[in-house]
């Protein structure tokens, strides 16, 4: 792992890391903020960006520093795809490829070599981020913005052993049928939309996969809320299996990191309370 | 004026706007900031930025949202320079010229006909604000970094009448001698270095501008501190002047938008109490 850069900031250190990822077999970047004076290993919460993003967006504009430092906890900001020369991508089409690897592990050529955002991020970046850095990791947190909010909300519902606590920022709850990933998908994991299942919260939950509990903040004036986001099935899917969302629709907010940055104070403090 | 967006943040709005600038012959863009709730004309709080930005850089990095809201005041951005197909440039040059205007009246040809920052920042633009926000603009404050830094305490002094508070983060405070700037002061305003000093702070507190008080931070891990800042200089100047400046060296900062954002809430208490 090698050092890009490292600044203070609210007497933690906000890094970003370069590492050859064997995983997914090309070069990764991705941002660490370690809040100031952590004398044990702190909690370890995930932070999974949107279509089009990498580390860097919500490192500069999600404004989570203040409250991560005074709360203890690091803050991990993993790339939304794999990149590079040799990575397949549609340069043209921002919904697939590079920044729109939808946290899943694709099974069609040529995507299957490189797409594999799923097992990348639990298993090699997880296990290169607990050797050096000083997080407990058995205190996880994960959460994101729209694509990166379906990739946590996916990763909390699968893994409800590993994170303690799951939130999210306008996430797309249903990418199997959302306009904006369907096709994705099927590129990525082929035809059998049986196998789509497991990278679709709303299916997840309809098959029995359980999570305590859930914040989710959604902006009744998004402009992607009815094509590509429906809260409201997560909504009817969490009723039906006896799962705890805390669904708030904010009054004339958009997609934007200024509706993210404005509730990531609410977001640090309910994963903080349950890590 | 013309709308390019806007969006909630913290219950206030935060929008970008655009205009034709007839001072200095092109369109100019700039961010304003309005908080929530504002039933009287809040206070005009002016942010200057340094060199390479726009009215983007601190209006996504600079979290000054939230305490902005929650002290009710406006933050107008306004952009760093003329900008253009017309508007004489080095494009291989970060200190001179686009993002480079150094917030003066040029005098020399072919720059004079452009670069007249000084004058519409405080002439048409504050107009245009004034007549298109609710703002009070007979409290009014001034801030910024590095070259903007250097524009805020230049402005400040030569109009105690009109900036009520003044601060700033890593400022220029003496260009017509530092590394960055020189070249550049020589090509907007001539060989004659007697009119420079109306766009250098020490020079101005040498010649006897005064302020009631001013808040500088620096990070002493700043790689531009010795060429470029120096804030020595503008701390010897006050302590002959009698100015009362409450000059930070913060250990360990650099010259980041991670160090802006860490002491954001200072700035904006220092100018609240002012205003």
């Amino acid at each position: 792992m090698e050092t890009v850069s490292t600044a203070l900031s609210y007497d933690g250190v906000q890094g970003v890391y370069r590492h050859q990822a064997q995983t997914i077999d090309c070069e990764m970047t991705f941002a660490v903020f370690m809040p100031p004076n952590s004398k044990r290993p702190v909690p370890a919460l995930w932070y999974l960006s949107g279509l089009t993003c990498s580390h860097a967006n919500v490192m500069e504009k999600g404004e989570y520093r203040r409250m991560a430092a005074e709360l203890g906890i690091a803050i991990i900001c993993p790339d939304t795809s794999p990149r590079g020369a040799d990575v397949p991508d549609e340069s043209d089409n921002w919904q697939f490829g590079s920044g729109a690897g939808f946290y899943l592990d694709a099974t069609e050529t040529p995507y299957d070599k490189h797409y594999q955002m799923y097992s990348y991020i639990l298993g090699e970046l997880s296990e290169l981020v607990a050797v050096n850095f000083a997080v407990d990791m058995s205190r996880q947190g994960i959460f994101g913005h729209s694509m990166g909010g379906h990739g946590a909300l996916v990763m909390a519902l699968r893994n409800p052993e590993r994170f303690r606590s799951c939130s999210a920022f306008a996430p797309i709850v249903n990418p199997m049928t959302a306009d904006w990933s369907a096709t994705a998908f099927g590129k990525y994991l082929g035809d059998d939309m049986a196998g789509w299942r497991k990278y679709d919260a709303v299916a997840l939950i309809e098959d029995g996969h359980k999570i305590s509990d859930l914040l989710v903040d959604q902006g009744d004036a998004d402009s992607f809320l009815e094509s590509g986001l429906r809260p409201w099935l997560l909504e009817a899917a969490c009723q039906n299996a006896g799962i705890n969302l805390k669904l708030r629709m904010q009054k004339g907010f958009d997609h934007s990191y200024f509706f993210i940055s404005t509730f990531m104070d609410d977001h640090l403090r309910w994963h903080a309370s349950r890590l």
